[in-house]
């Protein structure tokens, strides 16, 4: 797969972080990296060369929000993501398990993003899941929160669907567990997780070499590691996923007799929920000692500035979180003093930037009071320098942090960042 | 008044049409010209720079909004609106008018933007004027739209206004009335808008004089014509305002014995409604047959595709209307077939641009299946690209126009446009 290639450029020497970067048929990806998030095929409210200019490398785009809306046939007929939402850098999609779960089974519900046991809605509340997603060994049946309609996933169909968007890196089919759920259901959840695993790879290469035949770019799979908030269940999980090859009679080149395990094995991994925020640098560090080294990882939905150091350290390469956007449309603004809310009155006739050193668009040429009147206004263009900042915060703060690895500073600069961020 | 400069490059042989350029201490605008309006300063969903991109020479905000939220003072303080709204062309500021009489009187009333005299709301229906704005001979009483604070414009306060949000052009404080008045309630508030505008220009010519010492840019001032659909009252308007002059013991230049009459008339004139679409061009060519020649004037308010060749053979050189971005936001796009409603599901596979022909930044990058998907999501990048190709459709047009009537194609051009457009 000469398309994507991993390359470590310095390692920190008292834990697991490190610079790199990741090539991809549409550009190459300088980790750590903060993937900006285009649920529906476009970053809210702003233009690809907004996203471009506020430095992001790589954006996101949502498997089961596109599945259900416009259709991956649709995006397909375009020419794919990058040419129907006008994006050319790289670009992933998640596998469609975690909405499925949280917006599509329990929308409306009392279940929140990271379902819970709720009984009015749930009632296997042993295993903590919601029984408005119904689970098989085959796949999931779900209701869309657009319609209510019935659909169901299965690793195939979530290979297929994906394939279609055209994205650069894809993720394997996986079940999301609450982290309330029992240990005895989040091994039942692991382990089908991993038999979801072996078919997402197997219809996978299929599907990439038919790709190939049509001379359409190669893709990545990322394989996805569950197992909650448990040690054994974390290590067992990386472990297997890690050693996960291609089903023999499913490829053609292993029919050849040739021994070519290159792109037989998944391209990176995924780190799934779920666990609570407390347990989260560890169960990254225990499936990352296990990962290949060689490959990247990617913290899927994560996180706040703290993350990404907690998330770096532990030897993470990517992260994506729609935070940044989602609390810029409410006028929260992230400044390295932490977050202020634009609509607060002081701000009404402040002529300065949101941060003076910040090199953004928004920064370099706007108010406070400018962008507080808009929020006021409730003017679109407010969500629109909201987010440009957000993004550019996040995405930067992770350049800092890449540079700091580098140059070797990663626990000072880390130190002075959080004393000024969490008063 | 150097700063200023209205330049007459050709005349249509057959009309009052004309192209010119008007130069402003901000930059030139090649007239006809099709005005972009900011009401609250900024253009809804758009960045000036992406506003500067689809053509546009020059922003029109407005007075009574910026007045009320943020208010003037503020937008002082930030150096006015080019930098607070980072829009370094020209800019207009309309007098408040319209809006105290259509907003802040009649607001969450049965009174349209163009004030009818419907009985539970107005009381002096036979002046078909709403009651809830309270004129007398010094000015206006009204209640804001926001919050139902009570307000007061006067013709010095809005000039007072429009000298503190800095823009290059403002626009004397008029009485705008509602095409249902009578003849005889028509006179009376036309003669009061005579009286207000003298007040206007002596107000305006204090303002500036204090500008000139701050080493502030001059602004120029528009005198507005009105008198309803009424010949008599229309051409009797015309002839008061472009023979108006700065009362003699107001003006320090005057005091100096010289006589220079430059600067102390109005530098351009506005014509107001109210009038029926159908009596629309016979009220410009009655009104640009009087006004001098030698200076810009503006359609307040007006227009759709039809206005702007109706406008400009009629003699008129500026036009703004909020029409193309409030249609854009709803989904209807401009083609040179008619408009188009993009949420229609013929266009959810349709892969060809807006317009193959456009060159504006939407048609060049982004699908109709895609734009109709934004929609559908009611994803915010939908306003950015269908308010990008209305105003480009728009400013083109008009630009178009004043192409045809240098090249001496204008008949023509007319012809062809309305023939498609209007199907």
């Amino acid at each position: 797969m000469s398309d994507f290639n991993f390359k470590i450029e310095k390692k920190l020497p008292n834990n697991l972080g490190r610079a790199g970067t990741y090539s991809t048929p549409h550009g190459d990806i300088p980790t750590p990296a903060f993937v900006t998030v285009g649920t529906k095929a476009t970053i809210k409210s702003l233009s690809p060369e907004q996203v471009k200019k506020l430095g992001a490398d790589v954006v996101l785009a949502n498997t089961y929000h596109l599945y259900l809306q416009p259709g991956h046939k649709i995006v397909q007929g375009a020419g794919g993501l990058h040419s129907f939402m006008n994006w050319n850098g790289p670009i992933m999609t998640d596998s469609g398990g975690f909405q499925v779960f949280s917006l599509g089974a329990a929308f409306g519900s009392n279940v929140s993003k990271i379902a819970s046991d709720t009984d009015e809605v749930c009632t296997d509340t042993e295993g903590g899941h919601c029984k408005l997603a119904t689970i098989d060994e085959e796949g999931v049946t779900f209701k869309s929160h657009i319609d209510g309609s019935s659909h169901r996933f299965t690793p195939e169909s979530s290979m297929q669907i994906q394939e279609a968007l055209g994205a650069d890196i894809i993720f394997a089919f996986d079940e999301c567990t609450s982290p309330q759920a029992s240990e005895a259901y989040q091994r039942e959840a692991m382990d089908r997780t991993h038999r979801w695993a072996q078919r997402s790879l197997d219809e996978f290469h299929t599907l990439q070499e038919i790709r190939n035949k049509k001379n359409l770019p190669q893709q990545a799979l990322f394989g996805i590691v569950q197992g909650g908030r448990h040690k054994n269940l974390r290590e067992e999980s990386a472990r297997i996923i890690k050693e996960m090859r291609i089903t023999s009679n499913n490829s053609s080149r292993a029919e050849s007799g040739k021994v070519d395990t290159s792109g037989r094995e998944f391209d990176g991994f995924g780190i799934g929920g779920s666990f609570n925020k407390e347990d989260m640098y560890s169960v990254v560090g225990w499936v990352n000692k296990i990962l290949p080294e060689d490959k990247p990882r990617h913290l899927l939905g994560i996180g706040e500035p703290a993350d990404i150091f907690g998330g770096v350290e532990n030897g993470t390469d990517l992260f994506d979180c729609v935070a940044p956007t989602r609390v810029a449309r409410n006028g929260q603004l992230h400044t390295k003093d932490g977050k202020i809310n634009i609509t607060n009155a002081k701000f009404s006739k402040d002529f300065s930037p949101i941060e003076s050193d910040c090199e953004c668009y928004t920064c370099k040429h706007y108010t406070r009071a400018y962008i507080s009147h808009l929020f006021r206004a409730k003017e679109m263009f407010a969500s629109t320098l909201a987010s440009i900042h957000n993004l550019h915060f996040m995405v930067q703060l992770t350049k800092d942090i890449r540079s700091s690895i580098i140059e070797n500073t990663f626990d000072t600069f880390k130190e002075e960042f959080l004393r000024k961020y969490i008063k």
